[in-house]
């Protein structure tokens, strides 16, 4: 939306391009004619489908929302039910509320994700049980809220400290923030309900304190703003992203106290405004939690300077601080961006909730602008960080995702245990901050709305999965498919026309970045396909077969020099999938330690396992007293040196069969290079 | 000491040993008829001299003495009183305690630390002002201690939380332990004063809390141990010595909760009984306190598993676990130790003060032992940690020592604010947490006892300095010599005998574990010194001179290639001095980012500048979008690359002429190597 005084032309600019996209056609009523979906902007470059126009029919990621479904959302209610997070709402309201309330000050915020979680698995699945959850949350909520609309168990009740006391750690608004999201997803996926009551009321009561006239604040977790633009949206209220909109501008003067230890500045994104920063820096969450909801405000203001901020951050970070799984967070200590090119491997943070949250950003952009580097990223995040968080059933997370882990822990962690630790190593049940399970949740509830969008005359497939998708295009006609592929172990993707509209449209399949050599076969025709769009723009036949090939064979990748931590190293790729090299693959004697990778050999599938031939020379024991010597050591292969091929694994997959021993970059011995 | 059921006999050992070195002789009185020195074991291989036996007369460490006495002691002071950390004292004795207490809840820590290092001050020089000084502060503090003996500024009395309610965190006994250290080092140099019975109150008192039939915690940040270990044996009473014995005996049972995102176990070295664990690990300062404290204990309790203990964990974590200047601490996160071969040198954390901790456990184990590899890392400890940290000024301080700085800081820290930072880049005038500044003050106060000790019939020289020496060997016997030399930066030492004694002695000149080529001449003749001890075993003659000569030319230094984090690298040293490029030296365009070193050609000294060959390659702007790509980089030289000729600088140098960019290990093209 655009700021008050253009409402006028707005609203009916916004009603035209409403109806040509479909989008929230009821508003002030909310619900989503689509079925639901995460980001519903007024207006946009592509329009996200929703729930009712596409569902995955198998393979990797209807896997995951499966487990999701059946496990993951129960194991979070049930912990939180455990830990006392979820009674802290009834203390509340029953007025007992004491010093010794469990939880950190935003559990709260838990509840209010897996609300929303649910809230999508709902729309997704139409499972009674989980419509039954979100009611039965909600009323415990619902009576904690306070009569002017505030509602926090940390805060503001005897035995509290004051309300909005402690705005750089308090975490009140970031809850808020998630109490909005959960109830965006209940109003597009079911109507408005006494969850979507609580929220407006919240909303309301948070536009009143923190409005232009109120409280200047800011919260020091962003959350609020994203949250408040999404329900503005989804209800019409234009004051709520208007109030978002504040809250970005307020950001970036300085007012939040930065506590020693924790880095300069940056930490809270209030070092400088958003507007003007160059880059990503500081705690990874909160950073693109805030860069989502500018997007928002961008798009609905029609904030061409906010939109190209975001942009700028994006093209920077990416180029010199994400990962090459799409994590980012290169530091423990404040769980945030390090400089450029500070990219370690072992102490790689990477927190799952900031791949989530970069999904979150790139989706939004990719929305506004249609670039598919956007997708690009979400597509590397998706498989390498969000994936790679879950234990196989759903009930345990990684919370850091290092790229490298030089030892393996001592034991898992016991799935009766709360972890006390971030650290990566082992999935933990749930942990001390259990910020990533819920997040991990949500995703996954979602992760099909994310596949394709709907254009004017075009239907563009971003995500390959076993799917089918019955979308409205912009210009009234429906089209409708079939996508068969056993995507990401296969580059194969068949699309097969169920119903096609009258008239030539445009099928438009995303060649990822990475894949070379890919190839379209429709209509009796085979053409090489580059990197970007591969597009059939004609008229569809139904039941005709189009395949896109995206050749998946294993390459090497190597890293800029610059990226001083892995210099001299390679790692291995397969599709989208990023490899590494676990302990347990590992020949009797050998360590991760002994490992030189043979570069000059490429690596190999036999047999659907993935091999790279590598030099293997024991270190003597116990080592040099120094590790500072007067001569380089000798490079493999010398003497000593075994040659063997070493079986790589999806990095999703490490640590599934016992705590090892992992790295994704491999020290390589190559004919040209260092 | 022994324990206390060896009392008796370990008295006639006791009195027997302390007469053969003539140490601490007035026992129960403390004074040190040496003149002084911070560790005075009962027994060891080498007796540590005094300062009234060893004055430096010029050179690296004279320059810093004198500024430290001149400048450093009354900066701190002046920052305490600003700050409010020393009325706080003033608050617990009239009574005003309240909840706006400025400071951590351990400054009281800081002024025993600056108390101390006035106390060595006074001693070494014997300027009135600084024992005006320690009469000044201790009147304030003793005013402060509570009738029974407990003293504390942040807990037990109105508006406070009740003492020992935060053993994690709380800092009391840590304090405690500092206190002690300050009245050790006035009983040596001065005698019983005011001071000295304030702290034998608070050691009773914790004798009386802790002792075996008391409350059986542990201080989350050990130094009570090291503190009650040398009062114990300055004041002559074994049940000081007992009970650091008891403490450190019951650390490593987990007693301590570990807060959320500090990492495993290891933090509080509570994870694991120091006479088991293999490695030093968790937080470094409290670490190295703790094995200073152990050789303390073991010594006096003739505890042979306890010191061997210590020796493993050294061993191990010096072989892995620390960096090329000598630093420890990979994390900034818990200040603390990294795994095995966890080595970043951009996020080294190094704290100035675990380099003063390492010093502290290093001589405690020569002085056990008599082995000249912890007189090795004394020395690289201190020429590139603890040199490192003050500001030439001695009005600014390094917290942490990265050995790499991307960019540089964008403006120097205020020299009239407190910095919230401890990262590393510029030196700040005081921190938030501001423990680094009175441990460089009071280490180099005493810096020269570090220099030689004595033995039955030998004197030994372990680090070098422009100095003059009269120590009373075992046997009784003294022999005087001054010792001339510019080391570091010239590895001619001249030692001219100005008394000798009758009879043959051994004079003994460590010849440091890097050295090359060095030789001995004495009495006429030239003899190769290999590394370890050079000794001339004779009768000296009054007015003789024995030269030796250490090469100290430029050499490079390689990493063992388990450190990932410098694979690749190469570093500069020259004599006990490591190098660093720093971005003032850099030709105009040029970044660090761009160079490599050319190690196939020696680095060179020429007009006094060391000089390297290196390859600038400057990288593309804006650079690649995504920074892993399909081919490795070409390697410099290439048709791109320009050949310079780089100074650069020893370590403990930089960022003196403005904030920079700095890295000591460069990225290396080697002939035969990776």
């Amino acid at each position: 939306m655009r700021a008050e005084e253009n409402a006028t032309e707005h609203a009916a600019e916004s009603a035209a391009e409403s109806a040509a996209f479909g989008v929230e056609s009821g508003v002030g009523n909310g619900v989503d004619p689509h079925g639901g979906r995460p980001v519903v902007p007024t207006r946009g470059v592509h329009r996200p489908l929703g729930m009712g126009e596409v569902a995955l029919t198998g393979g990797f990621w209807a896997k995951l929302q499966a487990t999701n479904a059946t496990a993951t959302l129960a194991h979070c209610e049930e912990w939180m039910e455990r830990l006392g997070w979820l009674a802290n709402f009834d203390r509340v309201a029953d007025g007992t509320t004491g010093q010794d309330r469990p939880g950190w000050s935003f559990s709260d915020s838990e509840v209010y994700k897996l609300l929303e979680a649910l809230a999508w698995e709902y729309g997704r699945s139409g499972e009674r049980a989980h419509d039954d959850a979100v009611r039965r949350l909600t009323a415990r909520i619902a009576r904690a809220q306070d009569p002017d609309g505030y509602l926090n168990t940390a805060f503001g009740h005897a035995n509290h400290p004051p309300r909005y006391s402690d705005l750089e750690f308090g975490h009140e608004l970031y809850c808020t923030g998630h109490l909005l999201q959960a109830a965006v997803a209940r109003l597009r996926t079911y109507g408005d309900d006494e969850l979507v009551a609580v929220a407006r009321r919240a909303a309301d009561h948070v536009c009143a304190t923190f409005g232009p006239d109120g409280l200047p604040g800011i919260c020091g977790h962003p959350e609020i703003e994203v949250g408040l633009a999404e329900l503005g949206r989804a209800l019409g209220q234009e004051r709520y992203v208007e109030q978002a909109r504040l809250f970005l501008d307020r950001r970036g003067h300085r007012t939040l106290k930065v506590p020693f230890g924790i880095g300069s500045g940056g930490y809270f994104q209030d070092d400088e405004p958003i507007r003007k920063a160059g880059t990503w820096r500081g705690h990874a969450v909160r950073q693109l939690y805030l860069s989502a909801a500018a997007v928002d405000v961008a798009v609905e203001c029609d904030d061409a300077e906010l939109l190209a901020a975001v942009e700028r951050q994006w093209t920077n970070a990416v180029a010199r601080r994400t990962y090459l799984t799409g994590g980012m967070g290169s530091r423990h200590q404040d769980e945030g961006f390090g400089g450029d090119w500070e990219l370690p491997p072992d102490r790689a943070y990477c927190e799952t909730c900031a791949g989530v949250a970069s999904v979150m950003v790139s989706w939004r952009l990719y929305l506004a602008t249609g670039q598919l580097r956007y997708a690009d990223l979400i597509e590397r995040t998706a498989f390498n960080v969000i994936a790679t968080s879950p234990r196989s059933d759903g009930r345990a997370f990684f919370y850091a995702n290092p790229l490298h882990q030089r030892a393996a822990c001592e034991a898992s962690d016991d799935d009766d245990e709360v972890s006390p630790r971030a650290d990566g190593g082992t999935r933990a049940a749930w942990f001390d901050v259990s910020c990533c399970p819920t997040n991990v949740a949500r995703t996954l509830a979602t992760w099909h709305t994310y596949c394709a969008t709907a254009g004017e005359r075009d239907l563009t497939l971003l995500q390959y999965s076993a799917a089918r998708i019955s979308a409205q295009l912009g210009d009234g006609r429906t089209v409708e498919i079939e996508v068969d592929t056993a995507y990401p172990h296969d580059g194969l993707v068949t699309v097969r026309v169920l119903r096609a509209p009258d008239g030539p449209m445009a099928l438009r399949l995303r060649v990822p970045a990475w894949a070379r050599g890919a190839t379209l076969a429709e209509g009796g025709h085979q053409h090489p396909a580059a990197q970007g769009l591969a597009v059939v723009d004609r008229e569809l036949v139904a039941g005709e077969e189009i395949h896109l090939t995206i050749p998946t064979s294993p390459r090497y990748t190597w890293p800029d020099p610059r990226i001083d931590a892995v210099r001299g190293c390679v790692a291995v790729e397969s599709g989208p999938l990023v490899y590494c090299a676990e302990s347990p693959d590992l020949p009797a004697g050998t360590t991760l330690d002994d490992l030189t990778l043979d570069a000059a050999t490429p690596p190999l599938e036999r047999d659907g396992q993935l091999l790279i031939r590598a030099f293997t020379t024991p270190h003597p024991t116990p080592g040099p007293p120094w590790p500072y010597v007067p001569a380089p050591a000798p490079h493999p292969p010398d003497a000593a040196a075994l040659t063997i091929e070493l079986p790589l694994i999806p990095y999703h997959q490490w640590a599934e069969r016992a705590p090892s021993a992992m790295r994704i970059w491999l020290p390589a011995r190559h004919p040209e290079g260092p």
